[in-house]
């Protein structure tokens, strides 16, 4: 197959869109969405001039919306005042779930498509983007023996750069079952929450590793949570035999585990757990976020921790869980909590409104940066 | 409206595809796409039990191309051998442009959806992702008065954060029209075809800085090109009164023009020859690839070039064009060609087949890269 004028239909694209921008025909492709207010209304738009029915489907109000169509052929629902915060969202066109278009924000994950919409407020929250210091969030490549070559999502704090003899504590953030590794900071925003709280005080700065928790190829993409036994066993040996020795390679580590902590989001948090709480010579600094786990699973993924209570409490700075009480992990954290307690294991928590969301997860990073690397 | 309970659909869809794979019931979920076989044939696979009609729509094949449903409403097709490289693509659902789902790998954009597929060959490409050092892609915020907070994706070549007194030339790379800052890595590889050509020691290590090209908000996304005289001036000062200055703060820059290129892409095309070729002072290395020009603006567009072509000439170390020969900028680069030729200003060619697409971006970017920076 050769690979000559390939590219008709998209020069084609190219010039429709470019004439129809240009005669400003209105309603043709000449359109926002999503387009929010300062009232914090959002229209949202979307052109299916063929289509049956077109809903909206966001993380705001419950249940699918159904938009209505104009003579072009656009369909459009206008929502709100919206509480502010990072939503995703898509539009389901007769029965399809589609991501918006007109929207380069893109929610990183394996399991669907979804755009993602910022509803801003008066005044700025947590995961604000606003004119102070940044740090930087790095894409770096490893190379592992058994897994080939991996992404990795690092960021380091403002001033990193200019420090070059000074050294950093490390804290490794993992995401949820079908998300990837841009999912931290592209959908929770983990750069910007620790920029706003470095620059208020409230965190230490720190180096930030966000590796893809699966551990592909030797587990599927199909083979569902991150906190399968197999995928904990493998990227467990990715973790400390590659992803690890990378980071203190090539960034300027603080060195001991109570320079290390480790988070993790829904099967992340179950890997966290497993991860953090059995290597205490790595960590002592360890949080589940709604984390995936498995009642009949506790003694076998606790192997460590509940071999000697004592000394676990002991190595452990802090144990620290965080859920939505409407989060369906919830109730499976609150039998471990239990046994926790039954073994005179401390941690801390912190359960808020809501369910298994990165809105949630934006509040959850924002609650434990300050507690890591206490003194 | 409050947040709570927000999140039950999300939920819901979370179980059902955590349940589904587990239950390994055949179709439902528990498929792959894009499948890439050793023969180079390519498996296309989308669910969508309702639809009328699906199709395929990519770049190594003309037309769109029917797909055939199964019993569980999976629509594949099956194509190839296919031609080494990397392709955008996209299902057709019913006249709707949806991005795979099953794939991560998407085209950063702002006026379509598509994935983004790479069928590897036997011997590594310019763009392959190989076993060597890699460099380092970093995302930045910078902050302009006019504009607000805005992105710029920085690539440092390998050995950067470890040689802290060297110094590095810089080549700012600009995207195409609907394009954004992420398109030159992410589908261009930009970052990878440079560890390649370092790894040979074909190019020297380099700074390519890849900002956003569209003057947003001051120039509204629906605005067209990016070659409109008005983001042409805008999107210059942007340049020059944040994005140099950022970059020659925050890294380690080899000053002067001799050790600054600029290139573009199609409408980022056309801004860089206008940037570059009306800044002799900040460039010496100046490339348009594809680049998207009007025949009536050449000497508007070209003052300072024109003014003199003797001290233009002296002044340049390369005024590079690359283009496919079936892509309708062709035309135009031939007439400014014809231009320059009777203003006797020197330049160099490289044209290829094919057309307006990434697959002959990253050719150009390959062939442009060894040419930079000279002693």
């Amino acid at each position: 197959m050769r690979n000559i004028n390939k590219s008709v239909i998209y020069t084609l694209i190219f010039f429709f869109i470019a004439s129809s921008v240009m005669s400003g025909q209105p309603g043709m492709q000449n359109f926002i969405s999503p387009e929010v207010k300062k009232d914090r209304t959002v229209t949202f738009r979307f052109r299916a001039p063929n289509a049956k029915d077109v809903k909206l489907s966001t993380q705001f109000i419950n249940g699918q919306q159904a938009m209505t169509k104009d003579a072009n052929g656009i369909w459009s629902i206008t929502l709100g005042p919206v509480e502010p915060d990072i939503y995703p969202y898509c539009f389901v066109v007769d029965g399809i779930q589609v991501a918006d278009p007109k929207n380069t924000w893109i929610f990183p994950n394996e399991g669907f498509q979804n755009s993602v919409i910022e509803i801003p407020d008066a005044t700025p929250k947590a995961y604000s983007i606003q004119n102070i210091p940044h740090g930087t969030v790095s894409y770096r490549y490893y190379y592992s023996n058994e897994l080939g070559t991996r992404p990795l999502v690092i960021y380091t704090p403002p001033g990193y750069e200019e420090s070059v003899n000074e050294k950093y504590p490390v804290f490794f953030l993992l995401h949820g079952s079908s998300d990837t590794e841009e999912t931290w900071t592209k959908v929770g925003r983990a750069n910007i929450i620790l920029d706003n709280l470095i620059a208020q005080g409230k965190a230490k700065p720190m180096i930030i590793v966000m590796p893809y928790g699966r551990a592909f190829p030797v587990i599927t993409k199909e083979s569902g949570s991150l906190r399968t036994w197999e995928n904990l066993q493998e990227f467990q040996k990715d973790f400390k035999n590659y992803i690890v020795p990378f980071v203190e390679k090539n960034y300027r580590v603080k060195p001991g585990p109570e320079n290390k902590a480790i988070a993790g989001f829904s099967g992340g948090g179950g890997t966290s757990l497993y991860i953090g709480l059995g290597n205490p010579d790595l960590f002592a600094y360890v949080c589940g976020y709604a984390p995936g786990m498995v009642q009949a699973e506790f003694e076998r993924n606790n192997a460590v921790p509940f071999a000697d209570p004592a000394l676990t409490n002991k190595r452990l700075k802090l144990l620290y869980f965080a859920c939505g009480k409407e989060d369906p992990t919830y109730g499976t954290l609150q039998q471990y909590i239990k046994v926790l307690d039954e073994k005179k294991i401390k941690y801390q928590t912190f359960f808020t409104t809501g369910g298994h969301t990165w809105m949630n997860c934006k509040k959850f990073l924002n609650e434990t940066a300050p507690l890591l690397f206490k003194d």
